[in-house]
Order: structure tokens, then C-alpha cells, then sequence
């Protein structure tokens, strides 16, 4: 047995890849078999981290693990879907037992806390690589997409952003920071929380919703295009982190809100008569923005003047 | 934008983009939904292609787009499963828009052959490495597996084999030979014909199928293990093309279709009344021997006598 056939029974045999909810048929076969319930339809989307573009060389390979699967369940979050499963490409440049122990540590963790099963993929020799398939299931007609917003909607996100964007800095050591403001920082980058939950309870109630990876103004841009309207966000409204304030200060923190990418925070847009509901049931939603005819995202501060930066996108660590 | 976000929209412009049978969102939002038949699953596999690795520097974009889709769908005809979308996750050193459209098209080529939509993917930076989801449908309770062979089935496969082992030599330009010869060996290495008709053909009648990856005999033993049986391979009934006989004679040539990687021709076994009625429909079967009580693979020649070669596994191009 060669050692990427060795690493193949290696996850095979991981907790995470024990079936569950909606696997007729797991690891081992050409094919794994999904079962969805009657009127539900599959989501499907695939992530690839590539080290030194997504992710520092180095990277400790448990923090990874979880990294690697929180960022593509984010897009199920996205569409309101409730997780099923997932595969992994692992293209690996040699096989340190120490290393990928840790990995599938990681992977295990993440893929208990979204409820979600390993059910097949590939292991192959080359530069560290992960690519992610995940796969979840929403009933027909009520996945969330990026273009239903409608002029009068509320712009939303799920909670405080450019914590990850704040904590680069320190995943690359080129800065230092108290563990009091690094450690959230940092949890946030390495661990970051997919809203699957947040996004089925929007189900039948946002009018578009997606994850923040490429930072708010990117991506509220993404919504516009899709919804052909304007995004019209307030600069005072974005929610940034204690943290984040503490390391960056409250300028460079919005800043970060605005143009940092990596956050895996829902951004989405909603008729005003949701939102009590929604508060009053206990969602961690902030108001940042509003929609209105038009097109494209500007930024606007309490007085009302456009403030939009010229900085709009995010290529990641590097891109 | 940038030119990873160019390329994706080249992607999604593409015409296999464009939806098809069973996609209810294509490319575009966070996740593509798939919608399935009441009553069938969704086959799932996952496969990844690495530069050096699994296919030369330097290999013809057009015929790299043909193969890494075919490779892909090979798994759900082992299924028979009925394909219907796939991703793409294609990692580039960089963006040469020749080698993309070279690539896109061998990719559309084989998407129409196949009858499938390309519903997501990713694009990063790094070195060349493409890996493909493959998503199918099958009904449920029918999808051939690798655990039903039982003793007395007859062990078949669905074509001749060893071309492709044959035509690696031609690949990586180590020999040369006569364009009779060398044709045919390379179209079936470049633009592999994933077996997807028979595949479904096979449903309920096979007991157990897988497509051939790793040669013959390693495929066999995959059977052998998941369905607790023996396999005996009979080595006069191994079917060879007339391009391997000539370019390597008949001995090597039975070599290659016992060892060599990469075929993508189904195997399968078969109970004996099965046989007529799939011959009769015209379906290019060959019997290359039985299943018998026991575990584990064997060849044996016209004598009965046991010629098992120890060579038993493939590392593909290189692992």
C-alpha cells in the first residue's frame, strides 16, 4: 500500500467520516451517495486554500484543519442551507504523520460543530493545497441568493467584521499585540464560526444574503450587481470589535470592516417589518446600510456625505 | 478586477456553464442548488490532477480540459449514475489567456459529451493542479458499488485495456512510433470515453462495478475486499487493441492491461444470465474470468496454472 493510498484509509477511518444525516453511502466506493428529503435541493460549493496565497507556510495544521472547512461551510450559511457533508482534495508535498493527525484533528472539530460528514476525496503529491466541496441541503425555492434585494430593504451583517483582516498582522508575525486583543483576533481568523444557523433562520425572510470573504464594500457590491440596486451603507453603524479598536484604533478598525476580507459574517439585506423578530428572537444583526434604486455600494457618515474609499476589493493574503 | 476574478467570469461565460438537466442555480451566487428526481440520490466523487504528477509539463491545454473532466465522470458511470454538474477548482501559476481558452474548450468538449454543467469552482494562484467534483444521479437502492460480487458472477470488463499505459511512453516523448499505432494509443490516454451508457446500462444487473484506475488487478482486489470474495482473472481472455499488440507485442501488452493505470474502463461482475441479453444489445463486454469463494486477486493461464504477477499496483504518472 503506497503512502497517499496509507493517508486515504487514514481519513476514511476519522470520526467525520462515519456518515451521518443524509449519507446513503460514504468513503470507499467511486462515488459517495447523498439522500435529500422530498422538496429539498442540494447546495453545493467548492473553496481551495492554497498555502502562501490563503494561508502562511507553517501554518499549525490543527488551526488549519478547522480553517479549511469553516471557510467553505460559510457559503452554505450563505445560502441558508443546513449542512450535510463534504469532500476533501489534500494535495500534499510529503507525509508527516505528526502533521496530518493534527489536520484531521481540526477537520473533526469544525465538522462536528457544523454537523457535517467526509465522503470521499483525493490525496495527491504537490504544493499544499485544500480544496473543499461542500454540500447541504434547503427546500426547493428557498435558498438565499444574492439577487432578490429590493430599494427600502435594510443592509444587515451578522455580526462585527474585520476582526480577520485585524488579526494578518499577527498570523504573519509582522506585528505583536497583548493577548487580550490577540487571542479574539486571532480565534477569529483561525476558527471562524460559519452563521449556519443564522442562515436558516433567514430563510423566507431575507430578500439576498452572502458571506463576507472579500470585505463588506466588495461584497455588498456583489449584491448590487446581482439585485440591480444601490447599496447605501453608514460608516457609524459598521460593528466593529473591542479588539479590533484596541490594536487598530477606531479608523483603521472600520476601515478594516469595510475593505478586510476572510470575516465568514453573513451580509444580507431585509424588509424593515423582519428585523424586530429577529432582534427580539436573539440574532447578533446589525444594521448598516439601506437599499435604494440605483446602482453599485457607497459610504456615507452621519451627515450624510459620501465617504465611499477608493480602496474597494480584497485580494486575500495574497492573490 | 482582478485577473483571478476575470477568469472567473470567463468561466462562467463558458456555454457548459450555461445550466442544463438538474440545475436549478448555476455559477454565480455563494452555492449552485442541484435539483434532483423524487426517488434518486446524488453521486458524488471528487478527484484531483497535479502537473508532474498525474499528466506532463507542458501538456496540451485543450486535451488537459478533455481528460480532467473525463477522469472525473469515469466515477459515476462506475455508479452508473446519470452525470449531471461538476465543479472546477483550477490552481495557475498565472493567467495566459491562450492556454484558458485552450483549456475552456477542451473542458466544453467533454462537458457536451457527457451532458454536464459546470456549476462553481474556484481560482487561485499556484502551481498548475486541477480538481474536479463530479455530481450524478442514480435511483435509489441502484447504484452499482463494489460490495456485491458474489461467487459464481462472472468478471467483465467494458473494453480493451492497457492503451493508456501504452501511451505513456508516446505522452512523455520517450518513444516514438508509427501514427497507426501512436494514434489511437494517445486519443485514448488524452480523451479517455468515460463509459457512462453502460454504466447505466449495468444498473441492476451488475453486482458490483468500478471504473479502472490503477490496473486491473488492483482494481480487482477493490472488489475482492468490499465484497469478500475471490477473483480469478483468466489471462488469454485479457482484451488488448491491435495500436498496444503491435507497439509493445503481445505479452507486454497484456502487461500493460493487467498493471497500467488510467484506462477509465469499467470492470464489473456479472451473474452468467445477465451476459446474452447484455451482448445481444450490442454492449462491448469482454469475460476476463470469475468470482469464487475466497479473497484477493489471481491470474491464471489456459493450464489453470496461477501466473499472478507481483507487480500489483499503479502510482499513475508518478506519486
Amino acid at each position: 500500500m503506497g503512502e497517499f493510498e496509507l493517508i486515504r484509509h487514514y481519513f476514511a477511518a476519522a470520526p467525520c467520516a462515519q456518515g451521518g444525516e443524509g449519507v446513503a453511502l460514504g468513503i470507499g466506493d467511486d462515488c459517495a451517495l447523498l439522500a435529500l428529503p422530498a422538496g429539498e435541493q442540494l447546495a453545493v460549493s467548492t473553496d481551495t486554500l492554497v498555502v502562501g496565497v490563503h494561508f502562511p507556510h507553517n501554518s499549525d495544521p490543527f488551526l488549519l484543519g478547522q480553517r479549511s472547512l469553516a471557510v467553505a461551510a460559510s457559503d452554505l450559511a450563505a445560502m441558508g442551507a443546513t449542512p450535510l457533508a463534504f469532500t476533501l482534495a489534500l494535495t500534499l508535498p510529503d507525509t508527516s504523520a505528526d502533521w496530518l493527525r493534527a489536520y484531521a484533528e481540526g477537520l473533526n472539530s469544525m465538522a462536528r460543530q457544523c454537523n457535517m460528514s467526509l465522503v470521499g476525496g483525493d490525496t495527491t503529491r504537490g504544493p499544499l493545497s485544500l480544496t473543499m466541496t461542500v454540500f447541504g441541503r434547503v427546500p426547493a425555492g428557498q435558498a438565499l441568493t444574492r439577487s432578490g434585494a429590493r430599494p427600502g430593504d435594510l443592509v444587515c451583517v451578522g455580526g462585527e467584521l474585520g476582526n480577520a483582516a485585524g488579526a494578518l498582522p499577527l498570523v504573519l508575525a509582522e506585528r505583536q499585540a497583548e493577548p487580550s486583543v490577540a487571542a479574539p483576533l486571532l480565534a477569529h481568523y483561525w476558527s471562524p464560526a460559519p452563521q449556519l444557523a443564522l442562515g436558516q433562520a433567514l430563510r423566507g425572510k431575507a430578500s439576498s444574503a452572502l458571506d463576507i470573504s472579500d470585505g463588506l464594500l466588495a461584497d455588498c457590491g456583489h449584491i448590487a450587481t446581482a439585485s440591480k440596486v444601490a447599496l447605501r451603507l453608514q460608516k457609524d453603524s459598521l460593528p466593529v470589535s473591542q479588539a479590533l479598536q484596541s490594536f487598530l484604533g477606531l479608523e483603521d478598525a472600520r476601515l478594516a470592516a469595510l475593505t478586510g476580507g476572510d470575516d465568514y459574517v453573513l451580509a444580507f439585506t431585509l424588509p424593515g417589518a423582519e428585523l424586530p423578530g429577529l432582534l427580539a428572537a436573539g440574532w447578533p444583526i446589525h444594521v448598516v446600510g439601506r437599499v435604494e434604486v440605483g446602482s453599485g455600494v457607497s459610504l456615507h457618515d452621519r451627515e450624510g456625505r459620501d465617504i465611499t474609499p477608493a480602496v474597494r476589493g480584497y485580494q486575500h493574503f495574497r492573490d
